[in-house]
């Protein structure tokens, strides 16, 4: 661990309130104590740094000039906020991030008054911020809400959606546009091009000008030519006539780290504005800490990392991640067939997709923090004979959701769906777990949905998504490492709908759907040494199931457990439809399903997680033994009811 | 039925390629023909009128200019695409509109091969466009993609997203702006208020103006500072700097009835864009037909009506709707409740919501169609403590789906989300099912999911639902007309997760979710007569179960069947599983889920919906009696396996 770095002004302020009693000619020092204590926490835990390190004055400047926590501040994202944690009261558990029980890497409600409105998901702020602003104004309260939004998340729709709302708000809605060019990758598409425009065209405003600006005090504008022309104006002079053309009084852009500047502009925002305003403030991310400046990604997400040298610590070494082996098994794919093409939504690092950009820059889409767009943008390309793969976590899939059912699954278009990070994702907690895919997409006619056990399964299962033309197909496969077995040479097509049998046994069937088949494995061990044979199914697919073999299983074995990292409604609720709609449940069925808890499970380590969840060979056991009534050794507790 | 009109000249065009062999002058005596025969056949039919009247020049003029099916043209929701239909090969079953084994109301795959892009949610088609568009490109096609989308459409997220990503197509994409002031209802928001100032701004361009303005054929933007006056000032004098912005060239605005600017204009564009170009068309919804253009919805959805007279067929009179019911019962609400308040995206009337605008205009908020900006705006009214209801259609909901996981579950806010037209929605046919929501939200942690069973019911569960503060709750109901329920004087407070019992027997229970319960009582009725008694119990609560109640009826009656309008993972998925993980399956149980079937139903009549779907009280005895393995006369067919 780090020495903690000497912060003598930091540590007299415990509280926005105590920042808010320091002179205005101070906040450059607290601002630079800030960034230390930043980046020493972020060297202890990991998490995300470079974010956090562009907004280190923005955060300052905004709990001076707001009245936290009367005025609500949201971040969109909240991976930038951890200055905010170190300043609202929470600097003492800040070497906790993202550990079990300890503080989450996102503004998250429950954490403190001074997070209104939790986050991690992009592109959420603005329309949350408008819910405060108008109940303020419903009740008649004078409350601000402040957004701080990145110019990544402002590619969402939702965005734009909630920008289109504005005037709803009055004056008590204010939005930052954090501009850093970046979000985790370089940003795309027409707005960013807009705002590259707007920055590079001329200089950043002087506090002399902005105060004149925003001194003006424009009245919202009247639908006359006249008022039009002016408008029109101030946007060739100002920039910003995009946002002014959706109801903003636009500010900018100005210089955000440069707190002589942005504490005047945000006092006269405050005071002076009379609707909606969006401050457009530039920043650097990685700012003020040289080896995050230098990266090409500003240090986006770290490891634990030595502070002097910023040298992170390695990952140990182990089989490669499941987002790698899909990455090369997507190569491959395209290299034999020039139809595949693959889309992302802005995370071209996080899919393993920019070793396809690479090497096929003309088939590689990155859309954008745009993942409605993309899944239709994909049923397009696949109604026109593409061979489109949707690279999309989870969690983030759910954004599209609607496009999946209705661009997609009623069309019966080949879109094949990649979805990284299913199931509990460790350190990024609730948010980002991938919680849901099976229960969402198996409910929906026409799709096949299948689950990587291991590496090799992802590469035959990429092979055979990659091939299939009759409808639609998702393959869900985890966050981290592999299991370790070998890669095949040539990949296999799979049978639609067939699963396999990996061990024999008797007694009791474990039917696996993904990621918990290794667990399973040990739990047949353990059960085999208490002389309960088992079979261990790896059934490939939530849909179509593999009746014939679940069927089989069922009826020749005593007790039969399934499990998926997956809610209810998903690959076990399949299973008990079937055996009901078939009768087999008629003359008694042991059949237990296994799967996420009732909860949203907060982030921690993800054996820990499991553990928490029951979805790990213990309680394998465990189910199984209830099932037979029996207890740890064996022995029957009762008669059959 | 109507006369037919006589329509000589549409006589002669059985295909785009007649169309394009006429001679230019011709084409507006074509218009009026085909205009004619769209009024004559929705008078026979019912159906979408005032956008497919406001199109009807476009739709000559876009299929005369462009070489359809090669150039693809896709119609944003596609409910304006009547006069598409009659010009593209289907006039002769025009008037099976929206009947079963008919024509769809919107425009589908499968119908014809000028559909390349089925639609029916709105704002879809520049995204689909764009993977047409990109498709062609690097098979080196020439094909054009044109999406013709609406201003209504334009608020949605997703169109922002499409035309952030414009650049990607090149010249091969062309957007049309069919602006009409009006969606469904009047447009909200500040793109809204954007398109009113460039149209009331200036007057159309004549084609003069346009030819040389698309004969300049400017290159596309380049980043200097010399290059944004330029831009800035061709926005002054041309409106349409939002889209430039984005990557468009933007022509317009231009009269969409006007065949001599349309041709020109769209002739030019396709020979001589450079890039993505915008056109920007102003149209009269319900164009050319007096009692349409006359009325404050121009007749959007209409009944049968007389041509001559517009006059339109009554509803047969009957109980008062779902929707009708809601709104009283949520106008109650709010007299008592000020923080009682209602969002819809862009569905006043649809949602019953018009009511509560008018009397409370405060607390109402259409948001215009951003159903993701809803639900996260309605969780922050929610977080400072107002009592949001988002009223949206279960299909439209999907829209919005990881703003429920992300926004509202995770964060545990009291969000209330009255969902109509969940179930089969008839005419509509599968873009408008409400199919799923069961299954998608009764899978989220925090949740509570409401069906209701009748019009009570659902005055009960909207009480409920306003009274709940802690934590999400929805109330599902669907479209139609309740079953004639007298109304409650004075709403009950429901217990959260209790159901009830609605006719007591012992042989068979029938637990019945939502709307099926009439059918389910029916089909008691029809086993007693075979000598089978009957429980029905309506469980209300889908989560959380009434689990005491669930159970005592599985273990005390022979046969037990559920049954909801829900695809499975749903209601039925959850019985079993609470079944399984309490083992009351061990010993045997008779227990059988029905359910939507695992395919999309196309539009047809309810009642034949239901049929198909094996939802009604037939589906139910049979069901029974196959369980208890006895015929339709009772006779035990064999003993157990």
């Amino acid at each position: 661990m780090s020495d903690r770095p000497a912060t003598p002004l930091l540590d007299t302020v415990a509280t926005p309130e105590d920042l808010r009693r320091l002179p205005e000619d101070r906040l450059r020092e607290l601002a630079d104590d800030l960034r230390q204590e930043m980046i020493s926490a972020v060297g202890t835990t990991g998490g995300h740094l470079g974010s956090g390190l562009g907004v280190v004055e923005l955060t300052v400047a905004l709990h001076y000039v707001f009245d936290t926590p009367r005025d609500k501040l949201v971040w969109d994202v909240g991976h930038q906020a951890y200055p905010h944690k170190i300043l609202t009261g929470r600097r003492d558990r800040i070497r906790t991030l993202r550990q079990g029980g300890g503080l989450s890497g996102f503004t998250k409600r429950s954490e403190s008054e001074y997070d209104p409105f939790g986050a991690a998901h992009s592109s959420t702020s603005i329309s949350a911020a408008l819910g405060f602003a108008v109940a303020n104004k419903l009740a008649g309260r004078p409350g601000k809400a402040i957004a701080v939004i990145g110019d990544g998340a402002m590619s969402a729709g939702m965005a734009y959606e909630a920008m289109n709302n504005a005037e709803q708000a009055g004056n008590r809605l204010i939005v930052i546009l954090n501009d850093n060019d970046m979000s985790i990758a370089p940003p795309v598409g027409g707005l960013s091009a807009y705002l590259s425009r707007i920055v590079s065209s001329r200089e950043f405003l002087g506090v002399r000008d902005l105060l004149k600006k925003v001194a003006r005090r424009l009245p919202r504008p009247l639908h006359t030519a006249a008022r039009k022309t002016d408008e029109f104006a101030r946007g060739m002079t100002m920039g910003g006539t995009l946002f002014e053309e959706l109801g903003f009084y636009y500010v900018g852009p100005i210089d955000g780290h440069n707190l002589d500047h942005l504490v005047p502009v945000l006092q006269n925002v405050r005071d002076a504005a009379e609707g909606p305003c969006l401050i457009h403030v530039v920043t650097k991310k990685g700012k003020g800490y040289a080896p995050a400046e230098a990266a090409s990604d500003k240090y986006h997400g770290v490891q634990k990392f030595d502070v002097v040298s910023g040298v992170q610590a390695k990952a140990p070494p182990g089989p490669p991640s499941y987002t790698g082996v899909f990455a090369q098994a997507l190569l491959a794919e395209a290299a034999r067939d020039d139809r595949v093409c693959a889309i992302t939504a802005a995370m071209p690092a996080g899919t393993g997709l920019d070793k396809f950009a690479a090497a096929h820059p003309d088939r590689f889409f990155d859309v954008g923090i745009a993942e409605q767009h993309a899944v239709t943008f994909a049923a397009g390309l696949a109604a026109e004979g593409m061979r489109p793969f949707c690279a999309i976590y989870s969690t983030f899939l759910q954004r599209a959701y609607d496009q999946v059912v209705h661009d997609v699954a009623i069309q019966n278009l080949p879109v094949r769906f990649a979805i990284d990070r299913a199931g509990l994702v460790g350190a990024d907690g609730a948010t980002h777990a991938g919680s849901f895919d099976v229960t969402y997409l198996a409910s929906l006619p026409n799709f096949v949905v299948m689950a990587a056990a291991d590496e090799a399964e992802l590469v035959h299962m990429t092979h055979t998504a990659a091939l299939h033309d009759s409808g639609p197909i998702a393959l869900r496969y985890p966050r981290g490492n592999g299991v370790g077995v070998a890669l095949p040479e040539v990949p296999e097509r799979l049978e639609i709908g067939r699963g396999r049998i990996v061990r024999e046994g008797k007694t009791v069937a474990i039917l696996s759907l993904g990621t918990r088949l290794e667990e399973a494995l040990k739990a047949a061990e353990r059960l085999e040494a208490q002389g309960l044979s088992a079979t261990v199914a790896d059934l490939r697919f939530a849909k179509p199931l593999d009746e014939a073999l679940i069927r089989r299983l069922l009826v020749s074995h005593e007790v039969a457990v399934t499990i998926e990292e997956n809610s209810i409604g998903g690959f076990g609720a399949h299973v008990l439809t079937m055996a009901s709609d078939q009768g087999l449940i008629d003359g008694g069925l042991k059949l237990r399903t296994m799967r996420l808890p009732d909860r949203f499970q907060d982030h921690d380590k993800p054996e820990r997680q499991y553990a928490e969840a029951g979805l790990d060979a213990d309680a394998i056991v465990a189910t199984v033994l209830a099932a037979l009534r029996r207890n740890a050794v064996g022995v029957v507790e009762g008669a059959r009811a």
